[in-house]
């Protein structure tokens, strides 16, 4: 498999840490030539002949010019992450010195690293298969708990764990149904159809559960954005700022998150919400029309997971709000109505709204309830369970072929057709199955997984 | 020394590589509960029973909950950066995993560090003296070859083997000459005067190629800014471009750097210059009154290091030229003249500039010739000698203490002082010799010192 892979053999190297000045800065260079070219810049220690797993000090030099003084992290193959000899240089942690230390490895032979290239490798060595491989770039984009989780079991294997059962189950199967197409002449069934039925039946159960979680597992990779709207003074921006002096989450700053200026995370229970304050579009837009303003919420709410509809008690008509939100469910059904300034409130006078939830901004009562009703609406429930979660579009795409092929061998088996076509259906299930853990794969498509990586991983 | 030290005897942790998403993440641990707290986190190894300078790989947990699969590497006392036990945790590089790793370690009985901890720890463990850590943070910033370099050498103890030396003898003659003091009665003279005063001329011939090298130092360390100015079609954009093209600097996002949105940075043989061209000025000044526009110039004009002007020799008078170039240099000497437009240029018609440089920005001819005078003008040359080059302010103010004593000193032999007298200024001039190693100092001073390095470092 190794030789289809062009360069295979070229050690690479590559800045493992986050860019930026820090305390220290981490190198990695991977392949058979990683302690020759290290050997050429590091003279104080014959590197070969040390053990691996072992920490070594001394001066990084280019020829006679010191680079840094640096601690190397020997790997011999196959204990390493690539499962090749592996070196990490730990050095300074100045950009400048660790682009030098970088250019210094390339002029000595190493190649720069493809993005997720370190990881590819492992792949390719066996050290993990692909959904661990991905799971470990979702691990270092994982920005709470249920994502961290999440990202954690599948990298220890939960999920291939399910799909090889489920495949290999489906081979014993299928092998004996081309064992039937040997003896065609002669009309045996070696495969029992009533016992294949159950099978089919049991994984199209296992395949629908794990579809049905990626929704859940959507809003644990990615958060749930809620557009809170309502007239301008039903009180948003306070009940924002309560939400986020509460428990502002500790988002970092991560390239490709588009992150409109008014937008706020909050972290509920390990689901990060992102709310939208539409009252920013409209301080934005004081000096263009009105209706400009109303068509920016309107697609907001169009886009947003959930909406959030804020108003005031004491200004608001029973059929007001009722009118309000039949036409904002026409965008988004999902809605939350929440009752503001419940501290004002006369219940006499307002009973009218007893079913939404009351809150009171100000005083800061009834936030729990209406945090609680945001994490149940996004599915939360599902998060603290042991249950697998879909998180990767990859795997449902190829889960959703492998349900689609089920279907057809059911009917396949209802419909009693023969061995042979039977036996092209289940291939086609069981090629779907491969594909989610590499088993079946190909280079490009390999290629195109690992790119999605950072450098240096 | 160490008890003077609040809150020495805690084990503290710090992550340790930039903030922000990478392949990897390094926290660091030292103190000597650093195993005791680690191993809490790391169930599947006995870490005290594992030898130093060994690497391992494991599950990090906080109870049951898995936080990553990290590799530890393990520094046994005095074998460590900072002289403690030291366990550095490499996990992957999700700042949510990092934080929360962190938070574990406090939770389990580290404190967080302060800036410079580790690296103040080391100088309290006589790992390294004040101007070897102070370089440790240099080399952390620099960003040309020549910082790395200056820093380098630092942090290898050329700076401190000098101070040691000019120490140490005059140490000796203030022993003799405090022996004298325990003599007094006897009018003896240990100290030979002659000896004592060639000493002092020496040292201070020394001190002050110090001092004077502080402006290269400088230079290495901030770079050299450079207006560039001239009437609005001499060439400046097309300069800037022709410069900037051929090597423009690679400068990371430096915290704290204040970049002006007109600056670019150029690298000329290992210093940073950094060009304004005021012509952005003028374009951002469009629409109010033109004078703004002229007052902001000769503010660039007083606060840049250098001033090159450069002018259109087909669009300007020598007269015209002298007096512009008689008005900026009021405001600061350091003015190139450079006539540009060579490529146009008739000689018999313009003798009268031959004594400027002349280039065409647009040819790109003369611009080696320009870089070298920039180079020159920044006392490029003292860079590649193999001299100490003073970086530091804090060692500038030192020695200039240190000048200033030696200074009294001569008199004090010239006019014949006694032996007590000559002696309070040796001591004086000890103390700041000592004070720049660390050999003297105070806690609150080296918190301060400490204090503008990094956390994690």
């Amino acid at each position: 498999m190794h030789s289809k892979f062009s360069d295979w053999n070229h050690t690479i190297a590559a800045i493992a840490t986050p860019p930026g000045i820090g305390a220290i800065g981490v190198l990695r260079v991977s392949g058979d030539q990683a302690f020759d070219i290290v050997q050429r810049l590091f003279p104080s220690k014959k590197l070969k002949e040390l053990p691996g797993n072992t920490l070594h000090v001394g001066y990084l030099k280019d020829g006679e010019n010191i680079l840094d003084e640096v601690v190397l992290s020997l790997f011999k193959m196959p204990s390493s992450y690539t499962g090749e000899d592996v070196i990490e240089i730990s050095c300074h942690g100045s950009p400048f010195v660790q682009q030098q230390v970088l250019d210094t490895l390339i002029r000595n032979g190493a190649r720069l690293a493809k993005a997720g290239e370190f990881t590819q490798r492992a792949f390719l060595n066996k050290k993990l298969d692909l959904t661990q491989a991905e799971s470990v770039a979702d691990l270092i984009a994982s920005n709470t708990k249920a994502s961290q989780n999440a990202a954690l079991k599948n990298m220890r294997g939960g999920f291939s764990d399910i799909l090889l059962e489920l495949r290999e189950e489906l081979i014993k199967f299928s092998s004996l149904i081309e064992l039937e197409l040997d003896f065609s002449e002669e009309d045996v069934e070696f495969a029992d159809r009533n016992k294949f039925s159950l099978l089919i039946k049991n994984i199209g159960v296992t395949v629908n559960r794990l579809l049905e979680s990626f929704s859940l597992g959507n809003v644990i990779k990615n958060g749930v954005s809620v557009a809170i709207i309502g007239k301008p003074n039903a009180g948003k921006s306070t009940l924002l700022n309560t939400l986020l002096n509460e428990n502002r989450a500790i988002v970092s700053e991560i390239a490709g998150t588009t992150r409109d200026t008014i937008e706020e995370v909050i972290n509920i229970n390990g689901i990060l919400f992102r709310l939208i304050d539409t009252a920013g579009i409209r301080k934005h837009s004081h000096d263009v029309i009105e209706n400009m303003g109303v068509v920016k919420s309107m697609e907001k709410i169009k886009q947003a997971d959930m909406i959030l509809y804020l108003f005031d008690v004491d200004d608001m008509k029973k059929d007001e709000l009722e009118k309000t939100i039949k036409e904002i469910k026409e965008q988004n059904p999902n809605v939350i109505i929440v009752a503001n300034k419940a501290d004002l409130f006369d219940k006499e006078a307002h009973h009218e709204f007893m079913n939404e939830i009351f809150i009171s901004a100000k005083k800061q009562t009834g936030i729990e309830e209406l945090k609680n009703t945001l994490f149940a609406m996004a599915g939360g429930a599902g998060i603290n369970n042991e249950n697998i979660v879909l998180t990767n579009a990859r795997h449902y795409a190829a889960l959703a072929e492998v349900s689609k092929s089920l279907k057809e061998i059911k009917s396949g088996l209802s419909n009693k057709i023969s061995g042979d076509l039977l036996s092209i259906d289940i291939n086609r299930c069981l090629h779907y199955l491969g594909e989610i853990t590499g088993e079946i794969t190909n280079e490009d498509r390999l290629d195109y997984i690992f790119s999605k990586f950072c450098i240096g991983k």
